[in-house]
């Protein structure tokens, strides 16, 4: 059984709290009662570089120490682990190279550059890029940083559950989505410690359960094959770690599909203008397609987990606009 | 001269405080350097229908009293006006019927339709739909609720200027964007009467530049054109209420040209994963460009005041890869 201390929790959020965002809360009130009338949204697309990932990455940096990171970083990604690496390799000042899968869309390439790391893109899905990626840091001696099952990382992650009861202390229910593992079980772990009867609901695609088929089997199972939109849901199999964690600490997932992500990623845009990827939206979809019921619960908190959505096309369409009108320059 | 007196902004902000949201400040830090260190964006974007509008119409329905707005209101909007007299008039149970100019983007139509308003597509530009607008509500008895120059709607504005100095008392300095003036009339009113040295900066399109022609020529006077992709900032000429406060409470204006927001556009995206329309990044890009330099400011705070950008291809585009992996349903 993996365990996660408060103590070493509550150690990772004071290292981070220099480098990341303390996200806020959507501010109430909601515009329809569809939903759970106390539902807040914790707002982590507003997190630097736009998803829950910092936290892990800065924690893992931080930790490594100088020296050891001084050569560089290596990490595979389907994109916000890789985009949350070569910016905190950029803030400290030190090399990172990110393997992509060949799918990443240009949008998660242009972000992970714009930050200055070296790109490599291999393999059809992140276990390809994983593998790749672990193989080329061995060879060149660079720490190599899992996106969710090393404990650094996980610690990292741990620090969104602690902000969720520092502002609202009432919160008795959180809706997370499920791709690796490392948010849920993290934040999962200091929820739980903090208040143990905190009820922690997981989300994962139709098309990429696998949290669902581990839990199921009792230990780590890959999946043949991974069907989603919600590229950073899209992993084959978990991890031991992650997954002793959502056996003591996760009550139930649910499971949605691609559909239902981009009907939440549309409410989400029209009653908060708020636009995510697939991903950030999913824990909306398990409330739409009724996967998840908050009747037993009083105020109950979703985490919009992630923004990077694919958005060049808005910027093109107002570019061309303004040609149209010749007010450009 | 017009003016506004602190105790009715006050009365007016308790008054709308159960409709609208109190936006956040986005968290620091920032990603990057390249503005002030202490750059604050007020994210009213996250506003009720995605802009401050909300505010002034909430006060001004509710001023008119049960028996007064009980046949319905009428508006005339490039958009964000229309939308939030749409919602407040669903929230309250009331008809509404919108005027949009006809360039109003589909996005915008939508959003107007979603809360239950009748639409009206009405001549070239926001002032067309305007004179049609208020003849429609003078033979059928509706009040009609102005954008800008109305002084509950200014007042419900103003309640934006408050909620900074709620959160960051230690403010200097606020960036605002002009379109009729009513954001920046009305919260420089209720600054300037909080804190007297605090600097108010507007912005304008370079294509729309009504309130600096007003301003040099010391009365409202009408541009014979405008050209802006910043359809609610694209406005002929501003009202007498509002220059009044502007010449009172406004320090400067910067011109910004349409590309410069398009460019502020990505900027909010890429750095805050804030996707708004081309208004709600007019103040960045006068940062950008170098029209407003911050320099001898220690606490400024540029306003975000709106986000309803035209997002639909976004979605589309998920759709089609989802259709594409055959993971729809």
């Amino acid at each position: 059984m993996f365990t996660l201390p408060l103590d070493v929790m509550l150690r990772a959020h004071e290292r981070i709290r220099p480098y990341i965002r303390h996200t806020p809360l959507a501010p109430p009130p909601a515009l329809r009662s569809e939903f759970h009338p106390n539902l807040r949204l914790k707002l982590e697309n507003l997190q630097v570089t736009g998803s829950f990932k910092a936290r892990g990455v800065f924690n893992t940096l931080i930790g490594l120490g100088t020296e050891r990171r001084e050569r560089g970083v290596v990490a595979a990604s389907g994109g916000n682990h890789g985009i949350a690496l070569a910016y905190a390799a950029q803030v400290m000042q030190i090399p990172a190279v990110v393997y992509l899968p060949e799918e990443a869309t240009a949008d998660r390439v242009a972000r992970v550059e714009r930050w200055g790391a070296r790109v490599v893109r291999f393999g059809r899905s992140w276990d390809d890029a994983h593998a790749e990626a672990t193989a080329f840091a061995a060879a060149e001696g660079m720490p190599y940083i899992h996106p969710f099952e090393a404990e650094p990382t996980i610690e990292g992650q741990s620090t969104l559950g602690l902000e969720i009861l520092e502002d609202a202390p009432e919160t008795d229910c959180v809706l997370i989505a499920i791709g690796g593992g490392g948010l849920i079980g993290g934040s999962a772990a200091a929820l739980k410690a903090l208040k143990p009867d905190v009820h922690i609901l997981g989300v994962e695609p139709v098309g990429a359960a696998s949290m669902t088929c581990s839990l199921e089997a009792k230990q780590v199972v890959a999946l043949e094959e991974v069907r989603t939109i919600a590229d950073t849901l899209a992993l084959r199999g978990v991890g031991e770690h992650v997954l002793s964690l959502t056996q003591q600490y996760v009550d139930s997932i649910a499971l949605v599909p691609d559909g239902a992500m981009i009907e939440a990623m549309r409410w989400l845009w029209l009653e908060y203008n708020q636009l995510v990827e697939p991903s950030g939206a999913a824990v909306i979809a398990a409330l739409q397609t009724g996967a998840i019921d908050l009747s037993a619960f009083e105020h109950p908190v979703a985490v919009i987990c992630g923004g990077n959505a694919s958005a060049e096309a808005v910027f093109a369409d107002y570019e061309a606009l303004a040609r149209q009108k010749g007010s450009l320059e």
